[in-house]
């Protein structure tokens, strides 16, 4: 029996890394994504209606299967959950299993059947590599973003106590102001919102000047600061590259010029021999 | 027959290459684009129907003359169409073989003669480069691009199954959605969007906002992706240039020192010869 | 006594310096900045008027008790205020000590107390290295924002004089003109701007363009301008140190190839005193 | 009589270069640009009306007599007219003659007067370099200008002849078109115009994609290629710079490591010499 489950195992490994298995989810996910799409077509999709949900849970067993496949494939179980992205698979497939004909639970049953599509990115490498190198990149934002928020949440309380009767939609309170303020920093209709405040206020307008020269400079250093940072990074990788290669030629001529030093020595020792203790003083003070 | 086949051929290549004959194609290309633009101004141009119809044949012949004389001056014809910009100049020439006068063609028959001004980019050779850097650029965002559409895709159906009651025409069916979702990205009054679906629900700045974040924070990173991608292949041609010259002065000093080497092995070697077998052993052991 | 005196500025030093004190401290910020927020919530903190009264006296009174504990930490009063920081936190403590219920002052308390909020900058090490990179950044943009700002000025001047009989509110005078100039720098409705003024003078439309064309130009400049410097000095450092590895092994060599020379002049010295000048002389002219 | 001009020309010369003098006309120019920003306020300077127009005249003759005063200071009059900033200073100075009592002329004179401001430029070298790096800057735009030309004019070609019908006032003829495109370039309120003309044209939100993908696409790259192209350039200058300094090195190493094998072959014939020919043949047999 052991050996069977062994055979089985090995079985699943194979189909697991069979390329044509791979493009068959690919294509079951790309269908799937495009049964999200058509059923936001409602009014067109209407007679088909029975056809769809069909085909949703044909594709939710057919993740179900696949999944257990990916399991069943590793020696142990939890070897499986180690890596990331299949936990994130799992976390999917088995969200995707709330039934959608339940009417209380349908929204949030098609909401989690949405994030299906994001199974795309787990199943081709290049997408997995970019997100890798995205979140890679977060850490270094992490100070400015915090800075960022703090220039944010202080010019928030001051729109707001200042603001707040001149416009409640927009600075009733800080939690607005902020939204309002995030709006400015995107220059979404901003004149209108300085305007406003502008005529119970007149020089409301250093408000928003120094809110928008503030953000837009820390975002551009922060910008330059991480090309830089990046770069330096792979100037640094070239240079020890290139570098050790002639480092290396240099240590070896000066091994080299150090051999003959040592030739050398022997020769004027073997002159003096010749010559006797008198001739090597001589020579030693010229 | 033969010989004067070869004579024409020649004397089309001549002509081809000829510098005034590369001038006066530019510059009946400019005077097409003039034309196309004087069209624009119906009102005004009424008068000068007539006129500007026979320019039009007049330019649709030289063009068709001027392909045909480029074709006649290749040996064989497949060659002409082995380079894209032939081909390229090819079906524009012939698009605009349609006839103006047809009332129901007209329409795609002036469109189709607005792109002979793109055969600017294929007779200027700088044009040509910049749009051949712009083609090899492209594969390098393939999977960004396919990221950034997942991500549309994913808000779309999200956007399209909560806020399609809120607002019909932003949010109808997913194409719509992410029509709108692009509008949101490009910051164009996307305040009115949110504003709108948060009288419903009030907790959907934080759908706009990841939104806004995930494309802005992809986008950004794709940027210095690529400034690094292209900066790093240019470094590394760089440094290979700089560095090879310093490597074969670095080589060229090693087989100087090895030369060296060479005749101090002769000296010792002579100096052994005079001494006998003992002298050279007590050098040695110095 | 003077004993005394120093026991306790050890202790005040070890208690500010204490990891465990450094994180109560960000903790009081962080409830400060919060007691902040609320208040913007008006209605319905009503009820806890008084507690968060009460907790304002206790924040202020600690952040008193703190700046007074660093001060006393220091060996003299005037080395406290030698750091920027201190001088800083020192002002916004002072500054928080306007009293929070007299009437007429209110705004301005709340408002300055707001301010302590910043105090996380000087209290997390990342941030105050963040804000000097942001102030070393200065300086490098201080010709080109004088450059920005005359033609902000000059534009402005032009605006006024033919625009002002158009519309009053936008190009009143020069500074309400330059503030119009600073929407359209940033894309804001800058049309609207442009379709009312077109009605009068038709072609307005070089003003704004030639305006948008310069603005954008000059930034685009400017930033690629302190990228490449910014840049070229990271390079520099790198270049130089590298360079000195290298450059250190290069002089080392140098010096083992001229000890070599002084070898050999020994050995010819000796070969010569054996032989006789003759000797010498035929071996030089050979 | 010659001495006394050659005089004259050497106190024109100290007086030019004089730091207190090139201070004055710098404070003349202030001046001058707040004069005019005044009189942006019609209604405030009503009553100071004859006094600004006096100090208008005494600037003016301020400029007349400094520009003279410069141009004394040559040694040719036509080595003044050499340097483009000179050029630049006359013809604002020139310029700036015309009355501003006459009626007819005002504006112009007013305009014209505006750019006196522009004098600072030429007066503080900092910016002069500015001007500099920016003008040199520009013929590497020049072919993808042309390109973006090329797209907007098809592009404005194809909004004439299609959306013409659907709004006159924005896609009357080609020109009108070409300013839509950049209003849309822009992102500034392009929603609106694709919302109008996609009541006709369902399909037009691919015109207006592709063409905000297109440009944004170029744009982006243009950038790119800007930094990479200055980059580039400061790059090499390094590498030379830091590599002839090496290069040197190596050089001289080189050169040293040839002195060495001179001083061998000396010894090596020394050698041969006191042996004879049987003794140096069997060494190089060894």
């Amino acid at each position: 029996m052991s050996t069977s489950f062994v055979t089985w195992r090995e079985r699943f490994e194979r189909l697991r890394s069979n390329k044509l298995f791979e493009l068959t989810v690919i294509g079951i996910i790309v269908v799937s994504a495009l049964l999200i799409g058509a059923k936001t077509y409602e009014d067109e999709v209407g007679p088909f209606q029975q056809w769809l949900l069909m085909l949703d849970v044909a594709i939710t067993v057919f993740f179900l299967v696949e999944i257990l496949i990916r399991m069943a494939a590793e020696p142990r179980l939890r070897d499986f959950f180690r890596r990331g992205w299949n936990v994130f698979d799992f976390l999917i497939v088995t969200a995707s299993l709330i039934p959608m004909d339940d009417s209380e639970m349908v929204l949030l049953a098609r909401l989690l059947r949405i994030f299906r599509v994001l199974r795309l990115v787990s199943m081709i490498p290049e997408l997995r590599m970019l997100i890798a190198a995205l979140f890679k990149s977060i850490p270094r934002m992490g100070y400015v973003a915090l800075l960022m928020f703090i220039i944010f949440y202080i010019y928030g309380a001051i729109g707001s106590f200042l603001f707040s009767d001149v416009d409640e939609f927009l600075w009733g309170n800080i939690s607005i102001s902020m939204l309002t303020l995030f709006r400015i920093a995107t220059f979404e209709d901003w004149t209108d919102v300085m305007y406003a405040t502008q005529e119970v206020y007149a020089w409301s307008w250093i408000y928003y000047l120094t809110f928008i020269f503030l953000t837009a400079f820390i975002f551009l250093n922060m910008m330059i600061g991480i090309v830089l940072d990046v770069m330096q990074k792979e100037n640094l990788a070239i240079e020890l590259e290139s570098g050790e290669g002639e480092a290396a030629e240099l240590h070896g001529l000066r091994d080299d010029v150090r051999s003959l030093r040592g030739q050398l020595d022997r020769i004027e020792a073997s002159l003096a021999s010749r010559e006797g203790p008198s001739g090597v003083d001589k020579s030693r003070q010229g």
